[in-house]
């Protein structure tokens, strides 16, 4: 690299432009920095999206080699490609989301990168397009239309296998681990925020293992449509200038380069015109966070405490809380993991509003698209692993608060229906109400049982099921 | 009435249709039923918006008499439109929402009934256009394009002031009597649902009450541009067909008759193709939706119980709960409310979505807009009233478990510090904390100090503010 | 049915009420249109939740008989519910969507009405409970906290495949009719909502039936979840008070009286207190209003004019669009059917929203969630239907039109490089843009080419796919 | 600074951690940067909260020394207070969004990097807390709880005013300008996408401008609510631990140092709890992104060409489209605009859910909710001045193509009928549209008046406004 001080001369159909000597990129690129001016660099193109191209670029240029391509200018291609998956040269892709809506300035940045690398390689010199041009050579057979849409759904199949996926596995493992752990801990129910019936700890655990392990399947059951590559359309979903059987070997050969089980789009129109398989994809990450905020509220109310709140878990301590109040776990994992669902919630709107958006042959929202849906996508998996390994692996019950609401419910009651009637049960419970008694002393007060009579009948561990 | 068995026979440019004969809308009434059937009449539009329609058609027929429609006619039209307007000829607009998109068809049902109910008191023939023409006279100098935008902003602005804000009054005043009320109640404060530092229970209210002023704020705020009437801005905004000073006299009529302050919007071509002002007033909607679910979310659980919840406020119980457990209120108006929250929201994204849709001259999101905006406005005034009337008035705090729960936190060391300093402080908390004690035992036991300088120096209601 | 002026006094735990003589609901009923006056009659309970509660409380008859319920009360109980399922009671249940969130108060609606018709059927006297008991009879082993998510289900299940399936079906066929009718017709198309290399009008609206084909596959892969069915659950869950096998056999049988595959939940603590399930197809159903979206939005474009728009569709005219101006046909269909798409992206978030916030064993927002879902799914499945009859078959392409603007068209010029190279190309563009000229005037005009060199190398058929 | 090899050692009460040398944050912040692995660098914390917090310190510093504190030490925080504000230090604030949701752990890193550099400039030693302590000092009279709400607003005031208002400004004026410039230039007007009466160019781009000038007028008329600042409510609200007069006098010093008239929030409990300013806020900015999405629509469509669009505008080319096409100029400053709509109109759901989920005495959403507020600020802000700079300051008219269209429209007709009465005009109008002539000659040739007669009549400029 050399310094960053020392340009070189570029130019594009619109006139010459200064390009920092120590990148590959070139006019296209520098010039798309200087009509996009939007957001600086928090906002660039997420680097799994640079990454996705780069492997398609080595799809397409080991199609192309079978093709006709000039082998030494196609292995020059790959392995300048391979650099860019491998994120060798993120440093090169300066382009922000808010740019054309084609992703167009992305995919020359891509093409330009690959290009000067290859000439690189070849021993040639920056910016000459020579011997490996971005558009002839790089950009072979493709167009920017039916590359960023390939590129934005091998990115999306990446995060959600390689993020995603593994960090809800990792949630469920350990929430499951915790409900076998808890199985035989019984405590109160609530519906409505009110006592109810007892169920077990376990069992209140698995609903949120359930919710997990579908959570699993829903994203699963978007990939389908996701695994379906637009490589092979071109410019509006035709194929023109590419050959036959083009778009089959890519697809072919990403899948080959990633494992996962990629095709090529039945229909390119729809590829190119429309990205509603992102949408669905989306979708499927809101319906996660519904359930990720569902068990983090649950778990940080049950938490709550140490004094004055529901107290029947304690969560692991990870940070200085109050530094004169022991006890004062603030549910810190919970808050996070609410705030990425709250997030997820709102990038699923932005997706859909620019999925329904698209017109004629091409959808324009493609880099807003692809970043939010790669950010819930890795949000959801990577506060997964933070709540899982710094919350729920540590979190004990409280058992001896457990057992005291449990003792002090009155929803045991009705399990004295069978035995001394409705109408006496009735006024046990409301006795107990009223003077802030437990079941078992206000029974026997009222001369309705025996001590001996009540713990033989009032068995919560007997609650639990079906009969 | 006639039966609803006899049709008369009408036709528009596209053929003859069966009118029935009891109703007095028209031949373009009865084909948009027949082309839009989507939704069933739980779908119509609503109501508010044919009132609406009743007004301005009275004002248009006020004004249009000043330049010169015969006296007879205009005040034929006046008192079917007032019929309308008051609610009297509901039956005769069985449009639903899903039409065409600049709500013509409703300005024509709307038309249509008035000219027919004008005839039948000028002793005319229904259907035969004369002599009140639909649109040679109900219509004059209006367009759908005008009349419909216009008849939104007066429905949204009469829903504003007859159900919005009283019901937000009524909450609020009745939030404010509970603040006062519970002035002096000190209870332990609660963030990251954590046990802190003492509030009363008033203050604690006073941020409910501080949330409902701004509520209605944030209303008043929006209406500025809500009282903007498109009328006069006919077919695209230029008022062709209009006569100069048209557009300032019927938005100065319908002030006049809604009380409200209505005047023409400076610029029709904004009016038409845009209803930015209606995003604008729904984004206000949403907030007091925000507010409302976090008012109703902190009663249900400050109400929660009546054992193994917070238990701080007995919330009143308006119907069975629980046949067996007595104290199990359900906070069905705090539950009600929240859901309501939650359409509120969801009514603002789809406004966002049509509102943003518009293109050139017309939005075509009218009716769809406008049935969220007045459905937002109509359940955030209703469940106020509900909300407090079944809930907040009878709200009562649980004082003996206030106090017990302030007794029992341990937050209360803080107020030692000064006195025995921040180590021995702590040392009573963490101990308290381990054997489960209070603090006051504890910091005896610890010989720290004596129970009456523990009583001296440890005072809820001195920890209320600054100093 | 007796008139509508006489009462009836039932009570409930909380004193007297006064029931309309001719209705077959009682005193919680009455209690609850007391206590929530939110929204008024449109914004009852969805009547499919109703007929959905009738085929549940049939199907808990039918079990509970082969649990020992007495024959002749099951009985009576499975013709009420019958009556309820066939849409025969409606007029018995006035309750609104904001309620209590568990939708307790509709289910006590249900047994109600059940309770009295069924007793009514047994020659018993309305108000009496006997023989019939709401509770201990027609709720047998049920709670509202599992039977009202089996009615969701159910409903859910049932609008999309009698109304949401079958209306995407009939767009699916006209639109893929269209697709082949279409297949020959070659125009130019457009990204970047800008002229671009050409596809034939049949490949275009192929992506619409892809788009569409997709949306049925997205609703059916959401649909294994639905199917799961709550009942059996009871109170929190763990199906206390029902008896083993009564679940299965529940869902067994209101999976033969539908045909759909309902199966019981595998996990019920899940089912009561979450409906990620509902999210889930509500997210579906949002993919689906973004499909339609683009769909409609290209269609009304594409049918602009007529004579300043794109004009290469001609849209049947349904109803009078501007009296004086012929050809002027308004896309109503595709205004109502976006509108749609705004509404069901809204319901998406209120739907969102109310499954996040769920607590402990129970979420309280069902009323709520169910009520947008079936909005969602009707409004689409009728708009389908609706955009389908009055508009998609009726489209004709306007070849003249479509002709004329590919001829004009300079991106033709690309099929000129392989002859005469990139340069001389570009200058026939160049010059035909500047001067505005076609491409074969102005090629021949440069002396680039010939006439028949020109037709021979131009031929936008072949353009159509890859070589 | 040192090397980036070395390690301090410090320790906070979970024990000892190793801290960059080089690096002004303490133990507190590795140890969130250990707890909180979710989303990477592209996820901190936006660098305007910390900025603000910078104010916000040195403000408090100031007070503090009014109150006491010694001048040395509140000297040495202001100086360090005001480099962090200026941006010197923002290396140092390594947190991301997702953390705790109270924002404790960012208020930490700001008083630890403050605190060291102070100790730093004092000649003391990084880490000692001497003579500067993170807590005790810099954090005096402070609680994370007022602070974080307080840096959200000073962050949400300047980035409004900073970066919006004049970005809101920018494109109001340059639209203005167009809207002057353009403003005898007559077209077709197109309702329903379709042609309809005629306006001039100036009054359609007037429309814009009402768009933008409501736009800043919306955002204005939210703040209010923003200017009001938390500081001084410590823990809960109370404001215990500070003196009377902090509040009033830190808001003050901040409306000083900010020039914004920022006061001291008159509900701290509210100002804590609920975030509803930053939801009334972002609800402000989502209407903001509803009128963008309109303009950059309807600026693409009316540019969209060059041969098969509607092609009255010429854009601005930016940078190369399609290498051979001359004249395909992709409106790529529109889908970077309406992208970035899309991206509001998601945020503003974000921090809806966000803003409804708080707690009792605590929202603890902050991050996020902020996070998306100055997103959507921002890129509202950016996107104005790209789209004004590189798109609207260029747009010219094609009055060629305008006047053609004019020319060659139908609804010119409506014209006639006072001359020749409604009949003739409409059987011109149809034989027209039949044939595919114009007006004028088609209503020659019907002999139904001269030609000199139809451009008599047959004025478009006198259509544009009412008579």
């Amino acid at each position: 690299y050399k310094s960053q001080n020392e340009y070189r001369i570029e130019a594009d159909t619109f006139g010459e432009l200064r390009v920092p000597a120590d990148k590959y990129y070139g006019a296209q690129t520098v010039r798309s920095t200087m009509n996009f001016k939007i957001g600086g660099p928090s906002e660039r193109m997420p680097i799994q999206v640079i990454k996705a191209f780069g492997i398609l670029k080595r799809a397409a240029a080991e199609v192309n080699k079978d093709y006709g391509l000039d082998p030494r200018l196609a292995d020059a291609i790959i392995q300048a490609a391979d650099e860019v998956a491998a994120g060798k040269l993120d440093d090169h892709f300066p382009l922000v989301v808010w740019q054309t809506g084609s992703g167009t300035q992305s995919n020359m940045n891509v093409n330009e990168v690959i290009s000067n690398r290859a000439i690189e390689i070849l021993g040639g010199k920056l910016g000459s397009k020579d011997p490996v041009h971005p558009n002839d050579h790089v950009n072979k057979s493709q167009s920017s239309n039916d590359t960023f849409p390939t590129a934005m759904h091998i990115a999306a199949a990446k995060e959600v296998h390689e993020v995603l996926l593994p960090g809800l596995q990792h949630l469920h493992d350990a929430l499951q681990a915790k409900a076998v752990e808890f199985k035989d801990i019984i405590k109160i129910g609530r519906t409505h925020t009110q006592d109810a019936v007892p169920l077990s700890l376990g069992q209140e655990f698995s609903g949120y293992v359930q919710q997990v392990k579908y959570s699993m399947e829903r994203v699963r059951s978007a990939m389908p449509r996701v695994y379906e590559l637009a490589a092979g359309g071109t410019a509006v979903g035709t194929g023109l200038n590419t050959r036959i059987g083009f778009a089959e070997k890519v697809a072919a050969t990403v899948a080959s380069l990633t494992g996962l089980p990629f095709v090529t789009a039945p229909n390119k129109f729809e590829a190119l015109a429309a990205h509603d398989a992102l949408v669905e994809l989306s979708g499927a990450l809101n319906t996660v966070a519904v359930s990720m905020m569902k068990i983090a509220n649950d778990i940080r109310f049950l938490g709550s405490g140490p004094r004055s709140g529901l107290g029947e878990l304690c969560l692991p301590e990870n940070e200085p809380g109050s530094s004169i109040m022991p006890g004062k776990v603030n549910p810190t994992q919970c808050e996070a993991m609410t705030m990425v669902a709250a997030q997820v919630m709102g990038n699923n709107v932005a997706v859909t509003i620019g999925g329904s958006n698209g017109h004629f042959e091409l959808n324009v929202f493609k880099p807003m698209m692809i970043k939010n849906v790669l950010n819930s996508a890795r949000l959801l998996g990577d506060a997964s692993v933070s709540f899982t390994d710094n919350c729920v692996v540590g979190i004990e019950a409280n058992i001896d608060r457990i057992n005291k609401l449990m003792n002090e419910s009155l929803m045991l009651v009705t399990a004295l229906n069978p035995h001394i009637g409705y109408d006496k049960a009735a006024k046990i419970a409301k006795t107990a109400h009223k003077e802030g008694g437990n079941l078992k002393e206000t029974a026997i007060k009222l001369g309705y049982l025996t001590a001996e009579e009540f713990d033989a009948w009032v068995k919560p561990h007997e609650m639990l099921g079906p009969k």
